[in-house]
């Protein structure tokens, strides 16, 4: 059997396989997918590429973990525009030496998580080569509500919130997170969102994403910031505040609204994940670590400048 | 500078260099992009990875080249599907070993085509590791005129056309193709196209593509295939016909049309490459090849199964 013949037949499992979606009028197999949008509504789209041994480790997860993994980063984007996913392209590069049950494994676990959040596999590319697995997944989806929340919309004056629980996503989190799409769209129907991010680089980055964006700087508190009990399993002499600002794939919403809807969010809690009031948007550029003494101290993408 | 300070950087870099578009309304820097499409068409999305030592061979290419055929394949599908393409995603996994000066010349084999043909480059994903070059784009278009045309609709009594000549593409060919966008929305407003496809894996294997979408069958005549004078840099013992039956990565257009159309087609010539009547759709499934001798041969997407 050719590669060219292996790919067809895996290209034909997928479309047995995949289900039918209401606003996909072209699916798998032809030149391009096409998705219906309603009327005057942006398309949003956005890209993630998962690296073997960059962002997996195949020793470590299953090949159904990976596919997962891909689908979920994608949706976690779709989340911080509060937009609906409404369909996903997965392109993979596998390595020689997998076969054809480790190719439907990964394709499992794409489908799996797109069936939970309806969202169709409307296409991709399979190759196969002698480097490592690489999988990079396309998500589509309409803008909701008033439209994309955007980094860009943080003004002075905003109480800074966020979802969940933040830190040691690595021990095992960071393959079975739930992307915050359905908190995502309930929170842009309750309150204004100025600004949203997904934290994927680390609490600290993200947030400078969106200050950087808005053009303004913010105070965080140090002892509101939400640790995950995950924190607990790393044992690297770091700091429990320190893996939750930093470590990253977290895939929790933070997001930017005025002290009234933020009041209103912590006393009516209209969604089901904890929500934490970690700081405030002010005029002076830059971002600061207040502690529970009051001291301020300058807080960079990898943590604070000085010892806390 | 950690690997991810450089991927900000380079993201900030590409982000000056390139342009804005009327259609993308929210671009690069955000989690996602958005794109303003036009009441009720549908969104066209299709996505090819390409792979360093499969696609493209660095020691042979520049970096402008690989980025150029990483868009232009994308391109190329929203041709087959007659859609006008609008945005790009390119997502890149590069080798450690590539400095910021090779990251910048790939985007400007992307950006420079994207120009050509009024392409937004909306986002993507910039990661670094220690394999080979992974390029994977995803192109977005609004399907144009009757729709998007499709490989299902060919009908017994079509013509079969395609654009261009064919074979040895990998002589060079496959680094410098212009994906044949325009010509096929002017084929699209001149006939009523019923079936297309690009071809990239072959003209027997994508022709067969059509046919196995349509239900139906065709007989190829092999004198009227156009065969590339790049065929005769090759020197393989194999025929010049089979060159171009089976090479592939022509990114020509192969399409169905009414004979009257295919008539008219081939008398007003009213695209600026040449057109060829390389065969017609018949009910009986399979794919024939007709000599000039008028003995027929079963046609495989590897060419044909006896010696002609």
């Amino acid at each position: 059997v050719s590669p060219l013949r292996r790919e067809f037949e895996h290209i034909e499992w997928i479309r047995r396989r995949v289900r039918s979606h209401p606003r996909l009028t072209v699916g798998i197999g032809d030149d391009a997918a096409a998705i219906r949008l309603p009327h005057e509504r942006d398309c949003l789209v956005a890209a993630d590429m998962l690296l073997e041994g960059v962002h997996f480790d195949l020793s470590l997860c299953k090949p159904e973990q990976v596919g997962r993994k891909a689908l979920a980063v994608n949706l976690s984007d779709m989340a911080a525009m509060a937009a609906r996913p409404l369909a996903a392209l997965t392109s993979i590069a596998l390595p020689r030496g997998r076969d054809r049950d480790f190719a439907r494994r990964l394709h499992e676990g794409f489908q799996s998580l797109a069936d939970e959040h309806d969202v169709a596999i409307a296409g991709g590319d399979t190759n196969a080569w002698s480097g490592p697995l690489v999988v990079d997944v396309t998500v589509l989806g309409e803008a909701t509500g008033s439209g994309p929340v955007l980094r860009s919309g943080a003004s002075v004056g905003d109480w800074i919130l966020a979802t969940g629980r933040f830190g040691g996503s690595v021990t095992g989190r960071h393959l079975s997170f739930q992307p915050r799409v359905r908190q995502a769209l309930e929170l842009h129907q309750a309150v204004e969102l100025h600004a949203m991010i997904d934290v994927s680089d680390g609490l600290a980055a993200d947030l400078r994403h969106v200050l950087d964006e808005s053009e303004v700087g913010a105070v965080v508190f140090a002892d509101a910031i939400p640790i995950h009990p995950d924190v607990g399993r790393l044992n690297d002499g770091r700091s429990p505040l320190e893996h939750a600002l930093t470590d990253g794939e977290d895939f929790e919403l933070l997001f930017c609204v005025s002290p009234a809807d933020g009041r209103r969010l912590l006393d009516d809690a209209p969604i089901d994940v904890d929500l934490s009031h970690i700081g405030e948007i002010v005029a002076e550029l830059g971002c600061s670590l207040r502690g529970d003494d009051g001291a301020q101290r300058p807080l960079a993408d990898a943590g604070w400048e000085h010892e806390f």
